[in-house]
């Protein structure tokens, strides 16, 4: 009661969409996207309102507006395109309109016959309040139109100028707002670019890209095989950590408790003699060196993504200048990582509950500017959920602030709720549980969840059929027709996929020991000699591939993702579609590596536009194979020792 | 980064459950209720945490704390009972909890044989800060604990001590919360009487009750009639507004334009010489008689709930004392309500828009009080949706604060985003669309949305097959057996309902004119006489269904309303069970009332706890007949000549 207006603000705004946790995250787009905004709104009575949807790029002076169109059941609907890159607001406004209501009663008044003498002055009370609210020839249109509509001429003539169309938008341009309710505080969108939505992600380890055979890779090697990596399609290059590498209880080849003399250690054991996070290991080069790869990346439209993994091995610099960054146990040491029983004595968690936490976080973000400076605008991030979720939020946002571009992967792979949280703190992009995920039922569940619920507002799924840590057990036995399902899944569920690359394009599937998940010999612990040109790579393939997501949209985004019925539990079946342009892939794969499947798949022909009794024209984009349909069902028939998967184009 | 502990407060905790609005409105409950709420909780990283629910009467200043059990991915759940009228607050609280992680730590360290030395002085460190947060002998045992750990008896010894259960309640008990996180502000209850829940409402026009053939009833003719009442099972005895009415542009009989001497008008032509709001029409008596029939109503356990309609008749004392209160015309008379080109010259609306907005806001709750001083406890509240939401929320609260025991019913029939608000903001219950529901697919769709969907935490039905405004086409059309199926689909669909009696029990049936849903010669209009005990009246089976249905616990609330498969159309079959007691009551109703349906009826024995190959036996409550059923199908037969409708108890 304390407010003057409060209690006349007649109009109920509820259940605006999008929105992630009732509006405490902002949700996600990219640039260009078209944002669609809905909500429910009501009065007390029998009032017309009016309803308007608000927006404007964040530290904007002024809002934009446009009418919300009522859909049905009270819920109104707009929409604007989001062009620039940082954060957008947008918010829902609406009063109740005495002239709307009005205008409208009057109608019906002058059909029902009834005198409307008092009725027109209502009117002009009206419009002489909104010329006074209005300035110059406005006002003045206003006023005129005041005096037409109280003076002496016949009803029919007042009627006239009282329903004019051009005394209704100007009216509506000066419409009384003293009384309107606004949902507050407003809503926010985080606009990225659109690789966010859309990018081909090749991890390496360029210890083992060197020039000589069994010589330490050094980044200037790397930069040589830019072209080749651009021309398959690629467009973030990520690097597990390029930091000095312990040497204190470092690890040797295939995980061994100790290393033996040579052993270059894992990239994830951080920090030595030569520096910390902030350092470039020696044996790959120098800063410059550095700046130069993201520079060349850069040319041929690539990113150079960096893994952050904030842990210490016992040589980081952090360790002598700042031990309480770190648990102290009661004999005096520093506690190591652990998963009782087991030790992991070469690394050093960070200890966030320290007192100094606040130093802590100011260092930890540093790094990421650090890294920002050198020219990178793309992190793939180590187990961010073993960090406070606080600490990434106030990270994240404050790197977006001045660096919008910037992306952040989030390579959590924990419990869902976990993962989904992460995502709604900042991350672009998250990893997700594609590579457990291999049976037909696993696959749509899970991938309807992720595209058609409102999980999609915040969490970017970025699909990986291997990493250097996951080979799954479906790659160790289904061989090279496993693999290549694997791909194609990856490249069209996902519109962000990526591949731990070498290992993955020649079929690398041997593991440590049975059940393991963890690759024999694996380049996290040794540098490894790969044959990229050996004859049966996957490398045209995944070319292809990636040049058939370039050329068509419906695969550069997640949201219109559709799973369709196909009559054999090893086929699955699913499409995407581009509304505005037509374009609709439908991707059907065997998941039998080991023989063929065939049966009927179900389509919707009035979805993609066909009618029922007309012949179309089916493209598979993998081989340029032509057939001819007609009707909603058509044989499949798939051979995994020919090709395991199809990928149809259905012209429209 | 401002508060020096937010950083390390680790915990998340989302989407708590029950909450209406993400926590903007209380959600609803009875006394003696229990309220189990879940949330999800979880931090970064590997720690356990602890998650407690916490919760007080508004107003307390301590929160009673129940630990919060982990039921699956990351939800907790825990359950308190609300046991007094008014507000109860509950939040969540959660914390990474050190001494639980070091204790599971340990015993997988023990396990694998480590040397747990080290650990013991972790866990001394943590045990004696406890005993610096705990006072008198907790302290002194927490120390003596820690020194017994820190001594130097064998290593199985000391892990007795660390994993005593008393230490480990001592140590919850004392828990290091410093870091914790709560869920705030806290989410609120209303908690109401169990009349909230479980009522029995019957309206009627007092002036029809007179004991002299055709003279004007008075207030004390209606005591006489409340034993009666009482005996048929009803607990709300509902009077439209017994409030002086107008006599400037009086309806006459049958909403007559104009009104004949001797016309007594509608009582929702609200005020005139003897006063308004306030007072009681002369006719019916005084405030002494009023007073005195609350009085007796509450010695049979009644309530006598009152209609408060906020609209004046011109003759209405504020028209002349707040003219500032209604909308003035250009001609200097007063705005009449409308509906165009509709007009009702004898009812002025109030103007919630004009300037003098709170005075009208107080004037109106103090019409509440007065009734309250009356002895009111229960307000039947007209077309609420024509006033403004935030004046219900402000008068209701208000009201609430002072006396718990309130309740309010919501006549809103609008469209069904209004209603829910209505009740959000507190209304106790609410009038339904269920007098327009009259199919199978119908029914069931609206009856699972009140209560299987989350409206249900705010929004109560009360179920009325008639009003005095409403004869639906099915009774007009139906005879006696739609009114008995109508009646016992009230009664068992909605642990609140109400008819509008006389007109009910007497089946009357005979519309103005056709297509109208008003009734011929209408008591809004008239004084009528009802024969009360006219031998086909349905006054025997009202009462011995509200006798069943106090007799049945499972009838007296919603939320357990289930539909069951039935091989007709036109035969419904639903039941409605009490866990803690086991009561079941299965209800099959044919609404066909000109022809007898018989089908299969499904039932899910599991559920209802009888075996599939064990007899059982079935008692139809109507009229006594037992029958013995075996397996999961039963054939139903109901003909509407005789009964349409069986309410089956199936013992457990």
């Amino acid at each position: 009661m304390e407010e003057t207006t409060l209690g006349r603000q007649r109009v109920v705004i509820e259940n605006i969409r999008p929105r992630a946790d009732g509006g405490r995250f902002p949700v996600k787009r990219v640039a260009g996207d078209r944002v669609t905004v809905e909500a429910d709104a009501f009065a007390d009575g029998h009032d017309h309102i009016i309803v308007r949807l608000l927006h404007r790029k964040a530290g904007a002076a002024e809002w934009v507006e446009t009418p919300m169109e009522s859909i049905f059941n009270d819920r109104y609907r707009a929409a604007f395109t989001v062009e620039e890159l940082g954060r957008y607001q947008y918010t829902v406004e609406a009063w109740v309109d005495r002239f709307h209501t009005w205008r409208y009663d009057l109608t019906k008044r002058a059909a029902a016959g009834q005198d409307l003498a008092i009725d027109f002055l209502i009117g002009v009370e009206m419009i002489e309040q909104a010329a006074r609210r209005a300035q110059g020839h406005e006002a003045r249109e206003l006023t005129q139109t005041a005096a037409k509509l109280r003076s002496d001429v016949d009803q029919a003539q007042r009627l006239e100028v009282a329903l004019d169309q051009q005394l209704l938008s100007l009216m509506d341009h000066h419409a009384d707002r003293s009384l309107a309710t606004a949902h507050r505080p407003p809503l926010e969108i985080v606009v990225d670019r659109p690789r966010a939505r859309f990018s081909t992600w090749y991890e390496l380890f360029p210890r083992s890209w060197g020039k000589t055979p069994g010589s330490h890779g050094r980044l200037r090697d790397l930069i040589d095989h830019l072209p080749a990596l651009a021309e398959m399609g690629f467009d973030v290059l990520y690097l597990p950590p390029i930091h000095p590498i312990g040497t204190a209880y470092r690890k040797g080849k295939n995980n061994a408790v100790t290393a033996q003399p040579g052993d270059v250690g894992s990239p994830w054991g951080i920090g030595g003699e030569a520096g910390g996070h902030k350092a470039i290991h020696p044996e790959l080069g120098t800063l410059d060196d550095f700046r130069t790869l993201c520079e060349t990346a850069r040319t041929h439209k690539m990113d150079v993504a960096l893994d952050i993994a904030f842990q210490c091995s016992p040589n980081h610099p952090y360790v002598k200048e700042h031990p309480d960054w770190f648990r102290n146990r009661p004999d005096g040491t520093i506690q190591y990582a652990e998963n009782p029983p087991k030790k992991y004595q070469d690394i050093y968690p960070f200890d966030f509950e320290c007192r100094d936490w606040q130093a802590l976080w100011h260092e930890l973000r540093s790094v990421f500017q650090f890294w920002i400076d050198q020219g990178v605008r793309c992190f793939r991030v180590d187990n961010p959920h073993t960090k406070p979720f606080g600490f990434w939020e106030w990270t994240i946002t404050a790197l977006k602030e001045k660096n919008p571009e910037l992306m952040f992967l989030s390579e959590a792979f924990t419990r869902p709720k976990i993962m989904y949280r992460l995502a709604k703190l900042g991350f672009t992009q998250s990893y997700t549980y594609f590579t457990w995920r291999n049976n037909k039922r696993e696959l749509a569940e899970y991938f309807t969840e992720l595209t058609q619920s409102d999980v999609r507002e915040v969490f970017r799924p970025n699909l990986w059929p291997n990493t250097p840590d996951i080979l799954h057990e479906y790659l160790q036995t289904g061989g090279r027709p496993a693999f290549i399902a694997r791909l194609v899944l990856a490249a069209t569920l996902g519109a962000n996929y990526g591949m731990y690359g070498p290992a993955f394009e020649l079929c690398e599937n041997v593991p440590r020991e049975p059940k393991s998940e963890e690759y024999l010999n694996s380049e996290k612990y040794e540098i490894r000699q790969w044959n990229l040109y050996q004859p049966d790579s996957l490398r045209p393939l995944i070319a292809r591939l990636n040049q058939i997501r370039r050329e068509h949209v419906a695969l550069q985004s997640d949201w219109t993702l559709q799973f369709h019925t196909i009559g054999n539990e090893q086929l699955i079946a699913y499409s995407k579609r581009h509304d505005e342009s037509g374009d609709f892939v439908l991707a059907v794969v065997n998941l039998n590596p080991h023989g063929a499947e065939s049966g009927w798949l179900e389509l919707d022909l009035a979805e993609i536009g066909i009618s029922t009794n007309q012949a179309y024209r089916v493209v598979d984009l993998l081989n340029g194979q032509e057939f001819a349909w007609q009707g909603p069902r058509a044989f499949v028939s798939l051979d995994p020792a020919v090709m395991p998967a199809h990928l149809f184009y259905i012209p429209r």
